[in-house]
């Protein structure tokens, strides 16, 4: 990491902007650290919730602490009635992302927190968000399919929520599992574009919601969160594992992009991906057809070996890669990956802007304002003269 | 501006981080150019809508090309029927900033642009969301005061239909004018915290909708485009000329701000406010009344001096101070003071989404990812070792 070299039109790459205590990610190494620990060390050991504890309260929780946020998700997870009669009105063919960043706008309007600028609203704000967001994105998914809305379950935990609210069918412990641990893996990655996002509005002192809608925004893009939903369609283009070579040939001589493949931080094998491979192996035989688990393994055999031939570069898997079989095997559409990528997200961005409004691990003036460097020509080096518009 | 120096904790202040054509603050000298012209030489001289042409277009327009825009814009005035449903859905106490931000994710719903990634349809993304800006505040104003939103009217341009639509008057020509040029005025700053949020998402290829609002997010911070309204609320609790004395001497006391002085970038006065106070004056004389005009002039002076005096050096009002009560002599509300600063704003943030992902002035990688440096100790210089429950 070099601070030192000039960083114009670098979009900031490898540049160290702030300090944080939430988590580290060694691009070198494959290391990603929540609050001290390796997200693989807890990774199967502790659920999605236990986590949210560690990243908005620094340690792992006892059982009475964890007893206790548990209840407060589980009492905030129903949406106002407002809020449904919003999303109600909303066309069928939105795109899941943007009614989730309009509803994440719109819970804002019925929290009194949000006009409150204090720590304490902050970690409200955060409880509020992280138990809504799989309520909204199970609500919308069966508004749009011209189905109630169901209730939360508050017998379940909550990944098996989620998936309860989705599929109407409380799931196996094992799928539970899984996609708990799924949600534990894409909860947080530091200074990643959406967190950035959600960071840069925080520093203005807007609240948690205006925030982490920016987030929202950010992980909708392609480039971003959008990239697990295009792996998976990637899959589906490919079709069959014969046609693995063929489809990266030709990716590698047209210049185009396989999607999962490479990190702007990782130099190395992701971490979370050596997670989330077993998982889509595991779901692919109780599915008695691993066709896309094997399509994913080979594909990554390949692709290595031909960026290794033809462009004398290591490639490496990144969590998009896995978690698209993953999620597939789940039964879950494809359009919802990124806002699932979301429901575990949500638990980095709140815990990112308390630390931007609150608890900044060192000072910095408030406020993300860069400088840019002005290259219109537009009348050479002099400023333009106005001309009124019937001399133009 | 000096890119070699570290840039950690620092807001990124003072570090240019990307080239752009589309405007130029010079901080030191006072100067503001949009796409090669001076700002202060446009105000007066061409509508918003003019301005709006030049940001998007890189030039100033003729005749038929002004038309055109106009056409658009008015054409695009109008919210769909299920956007009005959706806020009327809304809690009458939500925060403006805040309806707005979700307004403008919910438009993304109803525009078949948002799906299309090509600079064409961002082009056509910028027209809309321009044109509905005014449209969605004035509706949302009227909603909460239990009274029905106005239909745009056609026969007005962008500055005197957004009265119209707030109050249901048709206003003058002078205080049109005067609206229009707050406007242009407000249009564009670079990479000012809400454009620079914009930036950041839209280089995810998140579409404008999404980026955009983060924009409106980030404007809403108390910091950032909420410093209008502090101002007028300061300017009430001085509540009189006299009381100014005493206001700054209690400031300067107690390390408080008094809002609209100061900018993170200009060293000297801001270019906007030369031309804000005059209208400032102009409004209170037409009113009868110049008192809030005296008291902003009284306060500027005072504390001009007593920064000199005791804290030894100079200081500046910014655009913040004599819009307050610009918009408060044209009985605007104070809590629209900030979607107001939207509604000219969006000109300057559609054109750097375009700019980010389809006219980046020089090349750079795709997606603002900054690195951060992990001060965590919560372990000391090592991992954590992961201890299940029981044995914590």
């Amino acid at each position: 990491m070099d601070e030192l070299k000039p960083i114009q039109n670098t979009g900031l790459r490898g540049v160290s902007i702030a300090s944080t205590k939430i988590s580290d990610v060694d691009g070198a190494k494959g290391k990603l650290i929540y609050r001290g620990y390796l997200a693989k060390d807890l990774a199967g050991q502790v659920s999605f919730e236990e986590a949210v504890y560690l990243l908005l309260y620094e340690k792992l929780p006892d059982a009475d602490e964890l007893g206790e946020l548990k209840k407060q998700l589980i009492s905030q997870r129903a949406l106002p009635s407002e809020l449904i009669a919003a999303l109600a009105t909303r066309p069928k063919d939105a795109l899941p992302m943007d009614i989730l960043q309009a509803a994440v706008a719109m819970a804002a309007h019925h929290d009194p927190n949000a006009k409150i600028h204090s720590r304490e609203a902050a970690s409200r704000i955060a409880i509020n968000l992280i138990a809504k967001f799989p309520t909204i994105v199970a609500a919308w998914d069966r508004i749009r399919n011209n189905k109630e809305p169901l209730e939360p379950n508050p017998d379940l935990d909550h990944a098996a929520n989620f998936l309860y609210m989705l599929n109407g069918v409380i799931p196996d412990d094992e799928i539970a599992g899984f996609f708990d641990t799924c949600l534990l893996l894409h909860a947080e990655h530091s200074f990643n574009a959406s967190t950035f996002a959600a960071r840069e509005v925080a520093s203005t002192k807007a609240h948690t919601y205006a925030s982490v809608a920016a987030g929202v925004g950010s992980l909708s893009g392609a480039l971003h969160g959008g990239a697990n939903t295009r792996v998976m369609e990637m899959l589906l283009k490919i079709g069959s594992v014969d046609k693995v070579e063929d489809y990266v040939k030709n990716i590698l001589a047209t210049g185009g992009v396989i999607m999962g493949l490479g990190h702007a931080v990782y130099q190395t094998d992701d971490p979370r991906a050596h997670i989330l491979a077993p998982m889509s192996k595991t779901l692919g035989e109780r599915a008695g057809d691993t066709k896309w688990y094997d399509l994913s393994v080979h594909l990554e055999e390949v692709a290595k070996q031909a960026f290794k031939e033809k462009k004398e570069r290591e490639i490496y898997v990144n969590v998009d890669f896995y978690s698209a079989t993953v999620y597939y095997y789940m039964g879950i559409p494809t359009d919802l990956f990124t806002p699932i990528f979301a429901i575990a997200r949500i638990a980095g961005w709140a815990a990112h802007v308390i630390e931007e409004q609150f608890a900044g691990a060192a000072p910095k003036p408030a406020l993300y304002r860069p400088e840019s460097d002005y290259v219109g020509d537009y009348c050479g080096p002099d400023e333009c003269v106005y001309v009124p518009m019937d001399e133009r």
